[in-house]
């Protein structure tokens, strides 16, 4: 390896313009007819974005325009989207939270763990050379920030769970009620939020104890977070993120993965991966990059990113002994967890749940253990014949996560990596280990997420939530899928959005995403924005099932304009305006018709919903209630209709 | 209108020929890996379709090869993917079913009733000139047909309800039970089939009597047609179709829609829709044509199509009236009827439950009434005062349907077309009425499904199912869907998947399709892919949650094949492999790639499947059942483990 040259760093300066302005273009373009709004709490700094889309009048059939009310939309694409916030991605975004970490004085700055070589992948003299002279060239790393890290003061605890089982409502928590309401339900002038009496909900979660209320107040979200039942994920080194909460009481979100790989990628590309998976609907993003400059993609991504970012720090941890994961040791991945903590990674997977004891119970396994974690960490319980490090000193990773909060995702690496796999005693052994550990780490007062899986056919999907609710003490659940079937490699987003579905109705909190390459390849920005949507509808239906407040208002509003051939109302209040744009005008491209009164699936002298309207139209001129109309058999009116009415089709044939 | 010169004749003949060749290069290719094989049955003539996989065998850690067994797949693509069968599309399929037609000598040739111009679109002096001009000219005419139409004998039934209830098994129901259980359940040599004990399943349809066999006989096929719980659409003018079966304890079928319309698509398009739709997995297919040569499209769709056709007859009724719904009359919608039934088509949509007491209820709907049959039939009610004439006709309808055996689909012209519509009183009052109609239909001993919504959300499918099965005393079930949210035009595929996939599970019987373009425009062949695909998808995971025999086999299969990165296995037996392969070319385009024991997502030095492989092949090289090795706490055999299996990782960094 060759140090580079001055004119390959200014080269490559130019290549980050050029990605960014490429970046700017391709995920800051606002929604069509959408701004953004802000909606203010009564806390100092709650100030939280929506999306809010203007809708076109109804034209009645006196020809008046009647104002349709534009559609508020939970929104996780932060300042992507909004024109009045300059992005420059070099700099990063502004610490929206920063003025409330400092306000709860219980952090403290401190010169942090610095950057080896190997933070980034590189194991030899020559790499470390390599990678010294590029850090000189200030090639790779990232420019902007300033900031020392936080940490909680000595012996302190910093997590949103903390302040809650105090009874404290966080400026996190008051963001979130607001955002999860669409900011509908306000505090009154003298700062009370409206009184809520809760409802029952009935979904199969409802043994455990759920409560979805009519309006989620701060003190719910409180209360949530204190049981344990939701989390927030909020590293106080990631001021920029947007509050946003996990729990089966709120709406399901989901998570969408980014990675660099030993193949392929690159850090302009992952930054914009980001960026592309959240304007589609991610609420967080995990970077699951494992090949070089690890860290400093990572820097990239945080800084300029207003979800929650999750890692599985035994990917570097890994990386960094070359791979050999016998010669991985706690001493290595505790630095890890603190080198990736002081960068503000808001939620670590830690698969403390492989024990020894349940390795070989997949031995037998149709896919074994495909979880790359599981699999690392079962091969080094075996090298060394020693339970998981992992689990083993858990109490110390707790401490970890509470001078930083981090949330805990407690990882499944015994998840089944097939149908035939479901639910077994591999699975379930872990999962009951997950569900003591989630009481360890509630001693210490950590958040605390379960992850599931993976592939599961239909009839067990319930089971697993329900076993989930049960052990792990109403933690949230956050599954991967699950698949339904394993038939179908190239369409992994669709088998796994039923189960997903499914599973988020169920009480599921956050829905992993699959893209139609799992199993095959590495999604392209194509295969991110399909995967993304086919989780948004997943999570959507889910909050439609269970009757999440506001939440049927976007199906109601799209099949109302959908009725009334508002096409551009239809096109922008679905999840992507662009492609049902074009998916319409391939078939009927003219600007005409996007107003016309039919569309090219029937034509436009057969169309049921003009028929329909006609219906609708004959009643309403005739001033009748129709049922009254039609029990009194007028056949007078009938003849009448049939003359006037009913001369639908004026166009020849 | 000008008739056309002859040398626009010539033009046309060209491009039929034209669109053949086109045609059979992208619907005739055998699958990769896969071919044809023939069961026979005890009854001659009875030999059943299916397609085999072929695997390439595992290699033991020993390098030994282990062979892997064929995989067989229910195949709904009919001779097209056989390459010892000559297609040409001009002579259409070998009459299948001929044979047992005749057999039965319950039927007789007639002259049949003459095809009028209107019955293509051509309504006035003008249009069936030029009509009459291409008869001449034999442009759209379908060229190969010499067959006479057929019907019952006078006063006579040829329904296989007809039969089942007579106790007969005809070869229609034997080979539906060899096809279902993939050929692997067969008559002994004496000709008698395994007897089946049956078993229990915990289906939430369960309470209507459903019982999944172990092994599906020609007894049990027999005994579900003649209890009303399946039907086999057979129209004895279409022989050359394969026998399938639409009934909850059978395998989940899947319909795709085709049809022209007045803006766009041709004949030759059609048929080659037909032939892809199947291609991918479509159990039968609807024809759903409203424009010109109706009628032309449907004998070139039939004569060429080995899955039952069904249409909705109303729509060409209204072509023949201009599109004047109120100028529809039952004797001309009993003539076309007729002129479909001679033609072959297996099943009728028929919106006869569209009671004018119904209409007014859907006019505070959000979406008012979207299927287009029942619009056409309100508007037809509201314009005469008078009741639906399908309603009023429907003994004289059941009188047709039997001497052709076209089975009814009982339409649901007052469907929902919102989540927010779902379940509500035009929709169920509709469902009951459809309930009273299936008994006058089988008093006739004519073959019944429903079919069902549409839009619904997830909490109220399972009501949508229960509520059909108890007031159609469970006659089939057929659902378009349902679409679980209204938010995701250009990805309702998706959406609908998930109702499908759970309504499926639940006990429904067939579903209807829906493309990526539905709400949008009209399908590309891409869209029909895909369509079909995402109900492949559906239907496969119910039957696998619902534990049909064989089903899981395709699962367990490919899950294998993925774990031993058996990669061109794993593209074969999907549902799509060449878009699995292009998937994994797209990152991996090498060929060693697809013989390499990692892939893309990982990169060859992180692999779980391949260090699962290795835990396996530890266990395995020390003959040691691993949880006894565990048990003991070998630190020993953990130290030997470092030295020699942990090396895995052999590359340099």
């Amino acid at each position: 390896m060759i140090a580079p040259k001055s004119g390959t760093r200014t080269k490559s300066k130019g290549s980050l313009l050029r990605s960014k302005k490429k970046l700017l273009a391709s995920v800051t373009q606002p929604f069509p007819n959408s701004h953004k709004i802000h909606v203010d709490g009564k806390q100092p700094g709650v100030r939280v974005a929506l999306r809010e889309v203007e809708q076109t009048p109804t034209r009645d059939f006196q020809g008046n325009l009647i104002a349709n009310p534009p559609i508020r939309i939970y929104d996780a694409s932060g300042p992507y989207t909004d024109p009045a916030v300059k992005i420059d991605i070099r700099k990063g975004l502004a610490p929206l939270r920063q003025q409330w970490i400092d306000q709860r004085a219980d952090t403290e700055t401190y010169l942090g763990r610095p950057v080896h070589p190997r933070d980034n992948g590189y194991l030899t003299a020559t790499h470390a050379e390599y990678a010294s002279q590029q850090e000189r060239g200030r090639l790779e790393e990232f420019p902007g920030l300033q900031r020392q890290p936080l940490r909680a003061k000595s012996g302190g605890n910093v997590t949103q769970m903390h302040y809650a089982k105090r009874g404290i409502i966080t400026p996190e928590m008051e963001y979130i009620a607001i955002r999860e309401n669409l900011g509908r339900e306000l505090p009154s002038s003298r700062g009370e939020w409206p009184t809520d009496a809760g409802r029952d909900f009935q979904h199969p979660g409802q043994a455990f104890g759920a409560r979805l209320p009519k309006i989620i107040t701060p003190e719910f979200v409180r209360d949530e977070v204190a049981a344990g039942r939701a989390i927030i994920p909020a590293n106080v080194n990631h001021p920029e993120s947007e509050p946003m909460i996990i729990g089966r009481n709120f709406r399901v979100k989901i998570n969408s993965n980014i990675g660099n790989s030993a193949v392929a990628s690159s850090i302009e590309e992952e930054v914009e991966k980001m960026a592309w998976s959240i304007r589609w609907g991610a609420d967080t993003v995990m970077d699951l990059s494992t090949g070089k400059n690890i860290h400093a993609t990572r820097e990239w991504i945080i800084r300029n990113s207003p979800v929650p970012i999750g890692t599985v720090p035994i990917y570097q941890a890994l990386e960094k002994v070359g791979g050999r994961a016998e010669e991985l040791t706690w001493e290595l991945y505790r630095d890890t967890l603190i080198e990736q903590a002081e960068q503000g990674v808001d939620y670590f997977t830690i698969h403390a749940g492989v024990l020894l004891r349940y390795v070989p119970l997949t031995a037998k396994r149709v896919c074994g253990i495909v979880s790359r974690g599981g699999s690392i960490l079962a091969k080094w319980c075996l090298a060394h014949h020693q339970e998981n490090f992992l689990y083993t000193h858990f109490e110390e990773i707790c401490e970890i996560m509470k001078a930083y909060d981090v949330s805990f995702s407690l990882g499944d690496g015994l998840r089944p990596g097939a149908g035939a796999d479901a639910n077994d005693e591999a699975q379930l052994g872990e999962l009951y280990t997950l569900g003591e550990l989630t009481k360890v780490a509630w001693k210490h007062e950590c958040q605390v997420m379960i992850e599931g899986p993976g592939h599961v056919p239909m009839q067990l999907i319930k089971e697993n939530m329900d076993l989930e609710l049960k052990h792990c003490h109403e933690a949230p659940f956050y599954t991967l899928g699950p698949l339904t079937t394993d038939i179908a490699p190239g369409y992994d987003h669709i088998t796994s959005a039923i189960g997903a579905a499914m599973i988020g109705w169920y009480g599921c909190a956050m829905l992993c995403y699959v893209t139609p390459k799992e199993h095959l390849g590495l999604p392209n920005k194509n295969d991110v924005r399909d995967g993304v949507i086919a989780y948004k509808i997943a999570a959507h239906a889910a909050d439609v099932a269970k009757g999440f407040p506001h939440a049927a208002e976007r199906d109601n509003a799209l099949s109302k304009a959908r009725f009334e051939f508002r096409w551009e109302d239809q096109f922008n209040l679905g999840l992507d305006p662009q492609r049902a744009r074009e998916f319409h005008d391939a078939t009927l491209p003219q600007e005409g018709a996007k107003q016309a009164h039919f569309c090219s699936m029937c034509g436009p002298h057969f169309c049921s919903m003009k028929i329909t309207e006609d219906v609708r139209k004959y009643a309403a001129e005739k001033g009748l209630e129709e049922q009254k109309a039609l029990e009194a058999g007028m056949q007078a009116k009938a003849e009448e209709f049939k003359k006037t009415g009913a001369e639908l089709y004026t166009k020849a044939e």
